[in-house]
């Protein structure tokens, strides 16, 4: 089986707004084992809607509409749906019944307007919007099913998960989609492809997508199987491959970020951090806190964009960054260091770096950023020369030094007999 | 004139991707006065494809698609379109020789397979692709135009600006879009619906698109119109009106965001900030310095999770904390101005406040945030309480002290007789 979506508003058309429901859409069609062949987005002019739903219904098994089921003159699917169908629209007194209530509810009485939210395509099942003012309908017609959805996202998401889902799922395919969502953290995206490449075609009833995010580089194996046990153990199978190609820049097999990698493990191990950091300017600190119980692990940090600061509130000494320069090794060192004494901390994170665009030099140029990561054995430093602008180098920074806690909680250096 | 916007590639049908090529294109043809009214993104199979495209012809002036052009056996753009349009391909002999050459360059030779990527529709004219190997093409059929541009948004946008639109321009239209962006900060969209709403009717030739965003409101009035003294002085009055109606709330009438506006504000001002922050975890800081130049007005920042922080690094009284607890007005003001204090900045800036999802009392809920700002006149505070999850509270309250800042610097406070 397979599915068209269509997201029907104008709002949709303009340069500023995505339709991102289908993502979720996609996401619970796939798991039912429908796959999505082709997503429209289309605004509320009468003649181009009927067109779309007219070559959306001559090729899917299954249409899946969001959006257009307001109050207002602008709110067409209803309409347009049951005309293309040739059926009526009618009144529910369910349905009119249940808006009024629900206005009543919160104080007010409905708009007259609301009533046209009681139109129920003839022949179609209502499905039940408790979020929300309009409600869903599914319509079976000359062998397709069309579903129509508020355009709302937490609306569409219910009705999808509670309505939906099931009834689609009794249509009684086997066939389902079977993913993995890996992680990668140190890699860009051209060297993670050229890792795992090799593998598809020993792999060629899999699919795989690899996804530069905001957060890391990921992978996201895939197979569409009526036979579960087949497909987990091939998926298996595919993973621990790429696991091996991957190595220690693989960070999780089950969609845990960077972030909730670092948490568990500063948790679980009962270390606490504190970090001092001046080219990130609070990006690190930002990320390490972005999880709720972040403060059981979490002290604090300096941004220490001045240098004055970092002598204050840090304790590098001053001659250090006059000697060797407030983008150096040593003050990389010194300031993991000076924080982690300060604070008490069991791990202290120093970053400095030049996140450009401007002050950069031909010895340190615009990119250049030092990370240093001290425990109870020290301080430890490495210099990473990173590309893009401000935003990625700021970004790739903090992903390294994250990446920097998690490999020396999970792999602590050996120590070297002296 | 109207288009339509194909996206070609399966990766854009699965739960993980999202087209964005088509808000670029969109803003471009809006900007030469054609409206967009329809999207559609579809696979690599060659019928959907092909009815994509008849789909298209069949209601659209002009048809843009992108993606497909590549050199595998996937990349069916080229072939589908030719074979639609009953027109040959045919291998291009400048096309080739410029690939060859774009390989040669970098020291290799041309595989077999990039030879199809010089392949061209018969009729078609060649848009040279100076960033990469796909060149787009220029097609005019059955009275419509098709431009065939490739999937990487970097040389999409370069075909697009130097190559289409320009002969896009020469079709003559004079209607164009005309646009404003206003930026509001201190307000909830539906505040902003409620304050502009009533001009719509009495502006009933534009239309305005209210956007909420990671960043704040965004309101994008906008007008179509084939005399530009006309459109500018209608939308001057409209946004006149809007202004009057938002209030300090309205911080940019050109899309300068928050942090623009703050940046270009102390920058003018010359003067220097440095802040204390708990609850946002370092956000404000990101924020503070996400823009290049930020050193000279930033000096630092503390991001004192830990109580002991806040007195050891910021000196705030340990007994003052024990009394009022750390989230209170008093230990804010200590915040804004011990930061201040310790780094001689002219704004000192603290925030307390708890993000949740856990820690809240009936008394200190999720949600409530202490924001002190402190100047040479003293530290002055005001309290929130945020609606949303952990991520939104720490939005809005780093998007209120940086409108504290804006509104500090702008609006100073009337000092008082005593």
């Amino acid at each position: 089986m397979n599915a068209e979506i269509i997201a029907v508003g104008s709002e949709l058309l303009t340069p500023y707004r995505l339709d991102t429901n289908s993502l979720f859409l996609t996401d619970q069609l796939n798991r039912l084992g429908i796959r999505v062949i082709h997503k429209a987005v289309v605004g509320d002019g009468p003649e181009e809607m009927r067109s779309s739903f007219q070559h959306a219904l001559a090729r899917a098994d299954i249409v899946v509409a969001c959006g257009g089921l307001g109050p207002t003159d602008d709110d067409r699917t209803r309409q347009t749906v049951a005309e293309l169908l040739g059926r009526r629209l009618l009144e529910n007194v369910d349905v009119l019944r249940k808006l009024q209530e629900r206005f009543r509810r919160f104080g007010r009485a409905m708009p007259e307007i609301n009533a046209r939210q009681a139109l129920v395509i003839e022949g179609a099942e209502v499905l039940p919007n408790p979020r929300g003012t309009a409600p869903g309908q599914w319509v079976e017609a000359r062998g397709h099913i069309l579903v129509l959805l508020p355009g709302v996202p937490q609306e569409m998401r219910a009705l999808m998960e509670t309505e939906v889902a099931p009834r689609l799922a009794k249509l009684g395919s086997r066939t389902r989609l079977y993913t993995r969502d890996l992680r990668i953290v140190g890699l860009f995206e051209s060297e993670v492809e050229q890792r795992v490449s090799p593998l598809y075609a020993q792999y060629a009833d899999t699919e795989t997508t690899i996804l530069a995010t905001a957060n890391g580089i990921q992978l996201h194996p895939r197979i569409w199987s009526d036979d579960s046990a087949y497909a987990e153990s091939r998926l298996g199978e595919l993973v621990g491959q790429m696991a091996l190609v991957l190595g220690k820049n693989l960070i999780s097999t089950c969609g845990e970020t960077i972030e909730e990698v670092v948490a568990r493990i500063l948790t679980e191990s009962r270390a606490t951090i504190a970090i001092a950091e001046s080219c990130t300017g609070g990006l690190l600190a930002e990320r390490l806190t972005c999880l709720s119980g972040s403060s059981a692990y979490f002290l604090g940090g300096v941004v220490c964009y001045s240098n004055q600061l970092k002598t204050q509130l840090v304790g590098v000494p001053e001659e250090l960054i006059e000697a060797k320069g407030a983008v150096s090794s040593e003050v990389a060192l010194a300031l993991a260091d000076g924080i982690r004494r300060q604070t008490g901390a069991t791990i202290g994170v120093g970053i400095t770096g030049i996140a450009g665009p401007t002050g950069g030099t031909p010895e340190k140029p615009v990119g250049l950023v030092h990370i240093g990561i001290a425990n109870q054995h020290g301080p430890r430093e490495r210099a990473f020369r990173f590309p893009g602008d401000r935003e990625r180098i700021r970004f790739f920074a903090t992903q390294n030094a994250l990446d920097g806690v998690r490999r020396l909680c999970l792999f602590p250096p050996v120590p070297t007999e002296t």
